[in-house]
């Protein structure tokens, strides 16, 4: 077993504390992560055409830098999101700040917003906390991390998992904060995925892979946020065992399947937090002809506000399964296709069971993870994505008045 | 003025009856459209892969007809949609009666079923009750015709425009059921568009222009049913007077553009009737490098949950409407972008105003139809999309576990 109090992969120390951007001081708003050196990172950030000012610095940082990066600041509750150059260089300035603490080259100095937009950082205040969270960090300080970097999420979220090396196991470990835009902050996704794994592929390969079947597959409400952001980073200590099947391919690889696990995991808490949520909902596609396809059935059934308050109702009311695979786009064989939730079919052979509606209404009453299934029945292909159901406390919680 | 009690455009009558489709006897379920001879109509269906029975059958009627129609059937409460080869000779046993009533080609006689999918129709008591049906059309019969074919709406939709013909005014008259997608019905969007113009143009030509940019642009929860069906069906009495713009395009032609109208009146009317809706939105996107892009940003704004939430609790969160456009996939120049909701900016110039925000919540607290608008300072394009607010009664609605 691992805990979250566990020390980080050889090479990085975390830390907290608190500037004022949230008003409980014991509750801190500065997340710091810190490498014993320059070390590799690859990013991937939000594909939304309005993006955060850090989104900017960083792609700037990180080819200034050559792709190395020796530490990591992340605040709450502000996502310098739509504050125009002025963003970028109040963003700028606190890394240069960050880097002279640190005696590094500013370039090896990333920051991360999120939180409400079109509201300047307070410059001031998170420089005049930057000697204390420097002063903060530990090898086991990822859960104080964790928490410090949370907006509207009920909990702190990491993960972790180890993998075949040459000179022994190597670690993953990866910290997010949730995925729901919600009030009063745009929150946004982040996660961070620190490793001692020396890779055999090329890192950037190896997140995009991990990303296209995890991060790519939650979706809490359907919007993209401006600030969403996913770094791995490694110290580069272990050497990853030869893949056991092909090579080149990051799903064959063993430290591409121990990012995409600790992804997985990160996911499924981020839709099993997402606003009003009570239900964990995985949406499992099948028979499709080509991966894409079924991610896209995927997604679009599991953004349906109809499938998702049915969820909420316990309702096995599989038609809006159907009727959202029949929208995707997606190729589908109607009369071939088959619909279940939880353990039993609703829908096969072109005609309902109605007879086994009773264990699907069973089964989304009871269980907290929930299971909606179909298979295309034209292909061999298939995805997993996660959501959550829709109920009256995401209204309640995304309507209020901001002031 | 006009009244929903006006008669039918020359050569149409309308009428309802009860079958026992609805549980109270005094609101009728079963709707007629009757036309004096066999008169040419054109149509556009849902583009779900899941398509309900009439859907296959309709195609085929209008093949066989030649595009000519003699009547048109409409049932409420059932869809008779995932009901397999049954269903479709279900419904064209129905239309075989009701043409053995009239005397007429059964290839002339149209069939349109909305209601809960996965149940086969109860043909014995909707086949009884035909021959009351036909002894009910009217030339005033179009508001009972309304009636009857409501599923969840909380009001009947018709609409009624003119246009300069050649002989005297053309008339258009329309009637719509509700697009949301509602417990204990899979409901959907019905429009039938009947009119006494003979057009200068291809009659789907008229109407595929006006769908495209009125029932594709109007969204009350962003889930395309498998029934979808818009009728346009017509007596051609009036000579249509010449174009005054260029001849060709439906929108510069008076009988598209009265097409539209009236398209266009009862699109804003399915959205205000949307499930728990408060406000009816209309979101103005302008400046788009095309008009496929402009409706493409339209959409993605009127689907957002967060944006939809935000207009229910009266916040003018322009961030959720900026970040809505970026990740739509259109182009848009963030720097130069403009937002406004009602009479003012609160984003321009690549900054917020903030100033301007107690004006916009005015506008939303105190206008029953709201407007949020985006500039995507790109190009001369625009759209403008329907939808209405998200709010707790939806979830409400939709919940219910169908037992």
């Amino acid at each position: 077993m691992t805990s979250e109090n566990d020390p980080l992969p050889r090479g990085f120390r975390a830390g907290a504390a608190w500037c004022g951007l949230r008003k409980d001081p014991a509750h801190p708003d500065l997340g710091l992560l810190i490498a014993d050196r320059p070390l590799p990172a690859a990013a991937v950030f939000t594909r939304n055409e309005l993006c955060g000012a850090h989104v900017t610095l960083c792609r700037e940082q990180l080819a200034l830098g050559g792709g190395l990066v020796r530490a990591v600041l992340v605040n709450a509750k502000n996502a310098n999101c739509a504050t125009g150059t002025q963003g970028v260089d109040d963003a700028r300035h606190l890394c240069h700040r960050l880097a002279a603490l640190l005696g590094c080259d500013p370039a090896h100095v990333l920051m991360v917003s999120t939180g409400v937009i079109g509201a300047r950082l307070p410059v001031d205040r998170i420089e005049g906390a930057l000697p204390t969270l420097v002063g903060s960090v530990r090898p086991d300080g990822f859960a104080d991390f964790a928490r410090a970097i949370m907006t509207t999420d009920t909990f702190a979220k990491t993960a972790r998992t180890k993998g075949p090396g040459s000179t022994g196991p190597f670690h993953v470990a990866g910290c997010a904060k949730g995925a729901g835009m919600i009030h009063p902050d745009m929150a946004t996704m982040l996660a961070f995925l620190l490793t001692d794994a020396r890779a055999n592929l090329d890192l950037h390969l190896v997140l995009r892979g991990a990303v296209e079947r995890t991060f790519h597959r939650v979706t809490v409400d359907g919007d993209t946020s401006p600030n969403d952001t996913v770094l791995l980073w490694t110290s580069e200590e272990v050497p990853v065992a030869a893949p056991a099947g092909a090579a080149g391919s990051p799903a064959a690889d063993p430290f591409g399947t121990a990012v995409a696990e600790v992804s997985r995991q990160l996911c499924r808490m981020i839709a099993r937090d997402g606003e009003g949520a009570t239900r964990l909902v995985t949406v499992q596609v099948r028979g499709a002809a080509s991966e894409s396809e079924a991610a896209r059935v995927g997604r679009t059934i599991a953004t349906s506000p109809l499938v998702k308050t049915a969820v909420y109702g316990r309702d096995p009311n599989w038609g809006r399964i159907l009727s959202a695979a029949g929208r995707s786009g997606a190729r589908i064989d109607i009369a071939r296709a088959r619909v279940w939730i939880g353990p039993v079919d609703v829908y096969r052979d072109g005609v309902p069971h109605p007879e086994h509606e009773p264990a699907a209404h069973a089964h989304l009453a009871e269980q907290e993870e929930v299971v909606l299934g179909v298979d295309l029945a034209v292909g061999p292909f298939e995805a997993d994505v996660w959501t959550c159901d829709l109920g009256p406390d995401y209204v309640a919680i995304n309507a209020d008045y901001r002031s």
